[in-house]
């Protein structure tokens, strides 16, 4: 299915009104239906819908490896993912624990490192400009693909290069279908980087968190949540990264002047 | 609660590193309790919590009118809003379907008029020019208050003027904060528009219905599958609304040129 969609608008001055063609983000609901059971809708665009429904099942903690997997259906007409794992009675519990929402979430996740389980130990450093340079890949190749306005960017990147990109209407499924794509192509995610067109969120962070992801950049803004937890877990937060200058929010001792 | 923090970050450019403050957004865990069954967790602005818990219920079908709620107690310490209805049973079968999440949505919703059960038959028109207007007044009020980038603001207005204005880290708290205000405040919504900084999704076009909202207006895109409900219910949606220009996506013939 297309990730756009051409229709008749009309274009609105002062002077009037024109006929115009316009070219709109397309849509998906996307139900995700694990060992038979009914998960969740998320509203996405159409892509990639095997990484997605993987990378939110391995972000809500209901899948750990790709040998989990028995079987992988998808409807991409009807938006449908169904997932099998054989594990019926252990989803269970979990799923009903899911379901009770964020608020489980609420309470554990935002006491720190539980969500995880760990801190990030890395001891990699990435000289400044490779931040500037690979946001100014990040941002040409967002271009290239944003026709249209409405869509979030996200990227896997070693300090050279970005590995996987992915865009979506939901910034949190950009990332869910790269970390699904990771996971169903044996992909690693330790030391890598994660550049992403929106707000880093305390629930972006968390994501990124449970990859083992060790720096985590936005043109954007983080919240005091994000950063706090970023501190908290061990990553290097970068925001605003604009040209060649950005803020650095947490762990700054990663970015070093080059050459050094 | 404040709504921003100052914190002490790195300013990074090719030349180093230099100690600086900046303000970032506030991001609350919000607890909604809703006769006393724990129902979700929203990340939100830690602001009109009252608003956004009673926002949030109404747009999700379980409070129907101001009369339905016998108590709020709000803790914005601890982020938790209890609501209470004295219809304990009723909303035990809300809850239920509301649990299984966007899955009922993702069935019923997409259909159609469904979701709102009815067409929005206003005659309003409204000249291009106060559009254009509404939404300058729209900016300047979010260019004054977000210091801090990443927020979405939203406003509920009539044709000349912005009656309510929230924002919000989530583009959707931003709206159900508003909802949640006329609810609470008896204050009406039929026959008026509704300007959002965010992208106009089905969901966020499906909460507009339900009030009645006239005309959405957005400074962004829309999706195919919010224009197409926008089309089915009626509504008039306007997109990329800048400077003097915008994108009629449906029933456009509400907007009118000067004096007509």
């Amino acid at each position: 299915m297309d990730s756009v969609k051409a229709l008749s608008i009309k274009r609105v001055t002062e002077e009037g009104k024109k006929e115009a063609e316009d070219t709109v983000t397309r849509e998906l609901p996307l139900t995700i239906i694990l060992n038979n059971q009914e998960l969740v809708t998320l509203l996405c665009s159409p892509t990639g819908l095997n990484y997605l429904a993987v990378g939110f099942l391995s972000s809500e903690g209901l899948i750990k490896s790709k040998d989990a997997i028995k079987k992988i259906t998808v409807d991409d007409q009807r938006g449908v993912v169904r997932v099998e794992t054989g594990e019926d009675k252990e989803f269970v519990d979990i799923f009903k624990r899911f379901i009770t929402s964020g608020c489980g979430r609420g309470a554990s996740f935002y006491s720190a490192t539980d969500a995880t389980g760990q801190k990030i130990e890395s001891q990699m450093e990435v000289p400044a400009q490779d931040v500037f340079t690979l946001v100014g890949k990040f941002q040409h190749r967002s271009h290239v693909f944003r026709t249209t306005g409405g869509v979030h960017s996200a990227a896997l990147c070693d300090t050279k290069s970005i590995l996987l990109f992915s865009e979506d209407i939901g910034r949190h499924n950009a990332i869910d279908r790269i970390f699904g794509e990771c996971l169903l192509r044996n992909i690693p995610t330790d030391d890598r980087i994660i550049i992403t067109s929106g707000r880093i969120s305390s629930e972006i962070l968390l994501k990124v968190a449970r990859r083992n992801i060790t720096i985590i950049i936005s043109k954007s803004a983080p919240t005091d949540l994000g950063v706090r937890l970023a501190d908290d877990l061990g990553i290097t937060l970068l925001g605003f990264v604009r040209g060649k200058r950005m803020n650095a929010y947490s762990n700054d001792w990663r970015i070093v002047r080059d050459g050094k």
